[in-house]
């Protein structure tokens, strides 16, 4: 878990960290949760106290017992109740209390009293809100508890949604960069905390056999799936606001896009890697066009509207969005990148689908009826439901034929790293709250980043709204509507090899 | 195995076997097993007939007994009693005893006259018999048993050591093409039937992630390893005549070499194929120059000379080489080829391992101290013990750091296959003669492949006798002599990932 | 003109040369002209003597009044008749009369006796004769003027047609490889002489930006050309029993494609690679498969029929044939070879043009209006009229404005060497015949290689014959059917950039 | 010349320019002859007005005088005149004057108001002033003369030296940054002028065949080269302060470095374009690591300190360096870029060479004595004395010999444009003029760019001036110091082909 000069940090600072919003789902469920992961791992400093913060009056304990319940995982009892005697309760009129924060400024300032041995006095804010409050709690802490950086660092963990479109994102953004550079700012996607999406610049770039073949020449399609079997469960009022293109795709899936198809950084680590890698990947983001409505495949499962907290029951919001993307560069060119998501569909799968194309010999080296005869290489990365990497490879049929079958060459993370060598596979967020202390930025989404992910999809957004372009219905617990299926074949030269079985209790 | 036209033939010929040698070790240990185990699969045609031939005078009974003990494996005794029932046996004065041959060969036009309804009536002889009785063998077979090609088909499998050097290969092969054209002739290197040779051309024409990488752009090396942990075991008499390098590497590994490094023959099935592979593999032994003695590391293991049936104390024949070759063509221009080979070593391995360079960026991007900071992929194809193909690959280090380890990427043939599906993994001779069978000559020598490979070998055999070169000694039951790794360090540019850990509980 | 090593030879041996069918057109305007050009250029041995051969009766100086009109040139008088000093005349009752070869044997005998001091007595044998009568004269020739190998060499040159089809090939062939094995056969493809076509292998493999892009990836289609603009001429009798695909297609330029598309051969220079390169030859062919109906346009020129030598009035024979052939190598898979051959075009024409693919980026880096913006770049190896090869580039058109347009980067061989070094491109046949006089086989056609040629193209051949398939009309002087151009852009997906002007006072 | 469209601004806009400096060599030799060129072909706005500043008392009619005898060129004296009298002469008390500006504000507004028809009322302030006093000039536009955005551009050309080093870059920048954001700012590197540079972008993306060896695969090493073949001449005493690494390496042979080594950016034309290049030129400065003294040669020519404007005698200041710099990218990585500048050389000579390495097969391929027999491809972009693209490519000796010999493929611009087609070859100046009156930053030096550039040289020139290290010295008129030929054999691995002789006579 890191050198010990690099984590020397941990010894020679103090951690002042405000929950704004703390006795929200999002604080309860994910924020705290990890930071006592942090904590139990000895990755917080040793100094660290947490205030929470919200509209809501409440003591100390009772902000504990909230939290409690979600404390959980293996994280014995003394633990936790350690982790919580450093979380302490303060409330405030509004999100922008200005006021509030200036008391919360005076007891963080009193702790840095109390640590006088050490060099640094960080600050860390994790804005636990909804984004139309930002501005408010922004202003409030610019005023009152910005730290001065030479004493340490104030910086800003905020979560999406950074917007509907183009333009509230750039009013939503206005407000904070009018206060916080992006140095301050921290917007976390989830997805890119994945185990294996952080894969992702190790596996392209320490192994010459990807680097080979990761490239037009090479590539037929590029999938990236996100399916889960449950829809709106009662929460459809927020979710028909922003429908599954905005929930999913312009974020996590583009996200997990740029990091697959980004050229080198010119460093991955150390001093300025943060920077060459979202230059990298703000780079790809450029060379996409805008998406187009052929390009699009929408469809809404049966029953979404009968959700009793959407309003509007003829909505055509979709739940499930099957897009085609562009990336204009000589690596990439002719290559559809297809971005699937779905709810209420028949399983959970998050994964990362390169189908390769024909080897040049295939077709008249190995004889064969059908098509399909020899089956071509597809690269899987899995994130959920557990994360793997394999490649489907051809082999000869054992025994006494020479007629290819596909095997896959695989490691599977849960028997090969996580059973056997103890190591916890640390979740997305505790893995960015890390990254937040240690100043890392790779991970976090750059504004510039933002602007362009909308300028790719606002058009079509504005357009599926003001058009009232109707998405395809599509039965709960299927695989979402045929249409997403004929579209990938046709638009993306995708061949599903319906003879592969996947090896059950194999790797 | 094999559709139902292909096979037709197993119901439409007679076929008779003649077992030159029946009461030599080969045909008790190989031909006779590997004949049942084709009679159990039912891949021998319906009217089948064995006849035993050797010197010795014994009963059909007689052969039968000293059969029986060899019989073993997955058959029933019914089986077993069913095949050793179409078994016979004759003796004659000598390996070329024609009166004997013409004998046999009545025998065999009486059971074809028997069986008048079918349209094929074929004959194979297997020599296992020593290479200086050939000759009056071949003679005999012509002189007595041709069948003529219109009736059936007349085929010789014969057994290596085809010579000891480039003229007695001459002299021993102009004997039998006196009497026999190449198309007669089913030379065995029993290393072309092992399931991962076979696997090659599958592995490298039908997977476009292989043919991307399998270049001198890519590899840094390749080594071609047999090791075995026992020495001569009181059978020197016959090895000190011969030494590991015609032993194991002139013929096995450099057979194998040439299925690993040949170009894209035209046919891979189906008519022409076996020719379009044989001008395949030729092409590259034309490619390869002779061996040089500074490209040679000779071993001999301690207490060599003690074996009883090794006359010469003072012998300097090798029980372990290390050989470097090179292939000068486009595709192999300054990649090393190691051929490795040892008795009395550490282990039971025979294995191709393939190190590809380092990737391009990596020595920049992954910031660390040592040279292997981030290892190299190699590419393991194992035929003994057991059958497996990995590719160790890079991956992030699971959890908060991202510093690349290495893993594998493995399929493994017994969990994959031969446990799950039941489907048995065919020994060599099983697979090799069911090929003669079908006429299929890919999988043997032809007599230009054998003429380039004594000619690539010929001087340096010559030059270690002439000149009395003498090996390095190693102790027994240790990795063979330390020169052979520092050679391969040092000549292959090989580099040994020493944190690498293979997974045990694993694949 | 070679070391001085090489070329001993010319000094050691002496040379007797029997040019049968003497008195024909093609002796006198190929082959004693190409032999004086060796002669001048003091490549014959200094003891060399050649015997003109035919049936009709005339004296030494009746064959020399007859050669002299052809043997113009850059010669001085006084060497042509020196030159012809050594020709001398015999005659015979048929090209099989076995009488007149035993005189002209006990010639060249005597005139080897006149040299005892040299070292070879070597014979050569020039069939300028048609192929009907082979079978005799080279029976003739065995029975009576055969070398001892060991005396010197004993070589034939054979002139096409070799057969009208696989199995009139194979009935000639037969007939010859009774009495001459193929190292005592050159058969001549007079287009393997030609400068462009043995610059080929330099350079393909001499320079490592033609090898990075030879291959599939970049290259859209190779068109191979050959154009003339005048008809039969009064000679279309015999062209009538052949047309231009056996008379072009077939041989010219399949022989030119198979050393464009040949892999790599072992060898280019020395013992060895006369072999190498055949191999590599003959492995394209193998290739091939054979041409198929729709991938054929076929023309003929209005008022062909109307050449009074032309029997059958209602002819299908074609003066016009595009043909387009595949090759399954890795290498070339998907790749279209078009064969374009035509008499009475609007232009005399011979070229190799290699069209590459559009450059990666080209298409969303270039902003125009058409599709033809950013032109392909295309390589032309032109033959005819007169060398050279040029690349068809793009550069940013001079001046203020950066639209690609094409330009030619250009070696024409008139200006860069044989204006400026005064060094004389010798024409094919004087190549070819110092090749045979070397013994260098490379540039002959092997007996496997026209066998392949004759599978490709004989069932298309026959269709054409039995089917009486018609051609398409086309005015003489054009440039050919219009549905030629329609099938390349079609089947070959070539694209004609319009714009392009060739660069008359240029290179 | 464009297209009407997008020329439109030629007679919807009206253009004051400004020339700080009017009196100065820079002003007359290039600003001025620069703008009558775009005058003289109707690349000004038809309402253009000019007004030269400086410290001097002149009137309008002697500045014109002065100007005169530098509008030499292709231009009538009509056009010329007409040109003066666009011409007016405005003096300062210095260049910072604000009182000075103030007025020629005046003159501006009131020329503007004359033009009420127009859309756009754009200014253009041309910087050729020594860089000590940009500051004050920067602010006195700032207070005076800024153009609001809305009713037209108000634009800078800055002229190098960009500072001495990182320090006084950031001072100098600072200055005008805190006056003028970059989309105000163009700095100058003529360089980026020249007509094949700006080629370079049209090679490398619109060739597929320069796209495919345009990498460490296959380049040996890349040499830039600028060589004038006269000394300081009297002006030692400016260039005794910044030595040619700054005066030519630092600037432009890294400008052009850049534009060679850069990943494809996503646009070349269009709105972006500017941006997506120097995005793209940036990110290769990044991955050049700063330059060590291992990679340096240093050279000054004999008798360099007898310049009497030199006052230090004992200066070690270089006119001569040779400087290997690596790129840490996929791309580039292993591949040596030689920066390489002299004065008082043997000759005027700007290029870019890049030489490729041995294609795979030619050692094994090619019989021949020497390392060199096969020679290796170059290809040469000429910039000096005339433009020209060539590669050196092997061909067949023409004639009987096969040895391959090197000739060029070439493009040479005198020949194929500019005598041909009449179109002239506008200097750097000029194309630079009307980009930046295009608004188009691709061809000018952004921040970023600069500061990298010091980042990469400022360490080893304080090194060298630091610790004195001393030049080696070399005759006038010599190649340079033959330390620099040894070091880019060794350091660089070329190889200097003996044989080739460029051809004079030809393309």
């Amino acid at each position: 878990q890191g050198n010990p000069e690099v984590m020397e940090w941990l010894t020679v600072s103090t951690l002042s960290i405000v929950v704004v919003g703390a006795s929200g789902d999002l604080a309860k469920k994910k924020t705290f949760p990890s930071l006592l992961n942090l904590y139990d791992d000895n990755l917080l400093p040793k100094h660290t106290r947490i205030w929470g913060f919200a509209r809501s009056d409440m003591s100390d304990e009772e902000l504990r017992d909230r939290l409690r319940p979600h404390l959980t995982g293996d994280h014995s009892k003394e633990v936790v109740d350690r982790f919580l005697a450093r979380c302490v309760y303060r409330s405030g009129t509004s999100y922008g209390d200005q006021d509030a924060f200036t008391k919360i400024n005076q007891d963080m300032e009193e702790y840095e009293r109390d640590h006088q041995d050490v060099k640094h006095y960080n600050r860390l804010f994790y804005f636990a809100i909804p984004p139309n409050v930002f501005a408010d709690t922004a202003l409030a802490i610019k005023k009152t508890s910005m730290q001065d950086e030479s004493k340490g660092f104030t910086r800003l963990i905020v979560e999406k949604p950074f917007g509907r479109d183009l333009e509230s994102f750039e009013k939503l953004n206005k407000t904070l960069a009018e206060h916080f550079t992006e140095d301050h700012m921290f917007r976390i996607d989830h997805y890119l905390g994945k185990e294996m999406v952080q894969n992702l610049t190790v596996l392209r770039f320490s192994n010459i056999w990807f680097e080979r073949v990761w490239n037009a020449d090479n590539i037929q399609c590029v999938i990236l799936t996100f399916k889960e079997p449950f829809g709106t469960d009662g929460r459809g009022g927020y979710f028909d606001k922003y429908g599954i293109i905005r929930d999913i795709l312009q974020n996590h899936l583009l996200q997990v896009l740029t990091l697959l198809a980004m050229e080198t950084p010119v460093k991955l680590e150390g001093p300025g890697a943060s920077r060459a890698i979202r230059n990298a990947k703000v780079a790809v983001l450029n060379a996409i066009p805008p998406v187009q409505i052929e390009d699009v495949v929408l469809g809404q499962y049966e029953g979404y509207a009968d959700d009793p907290t959407i309003e509007n029951k003829d909505t055509n919001t979709p739940t499930y969005a099957t897009i085609k993307l562009s990336i204009n560069t000589p690596r990439w060119y002719g290559v559809p990148f297809i971005l699937k998501a779905g709810k209420a569909t028949n399983e959970r799968k998050a994964e990362m689908r390169i189908q390769f194309k024909d080897p040049p010999a295939a077709s008249f080296l190995f004889e064969g009826e059908g098509e399909n005869y020899c089956p071509r290489n597809e690269l899987v990365m899995r994130m959920q439901p557990d994360e793997a990497v394999y490649m489907k490879t051809n082999v000869k049929s054992p025994g006494f034929t020479a007629k290819p079958i596909q095997s896959e060459l695989e490691v599977n993370y849960d028997t090969r790293f996580f059973d056997h060598q103890k190591e916890a596979n640390p979740d997305a967020y505790t893995r960015l709250i890390l990254d937040v202390l240690q100043g890392k930025h790779a991970a976090f989404v750059r504004d510039d980043e933002l602007r362009r992910a909308w300028e790719i999809f606002t058009p079509i957004l504005k357009k599926i709204e003001n058009e009232n372009i109707r998405p395809v219905i599509y039965k709960q617990g299927s695989r979402g509507p045929i249409e997403s299926d004929n579209f990938i074949m046709e638009k993306a030269g995708y061949i599903r090899n319906e003879d592969y079985v996947f090896h059950e209790g194999g790797v």
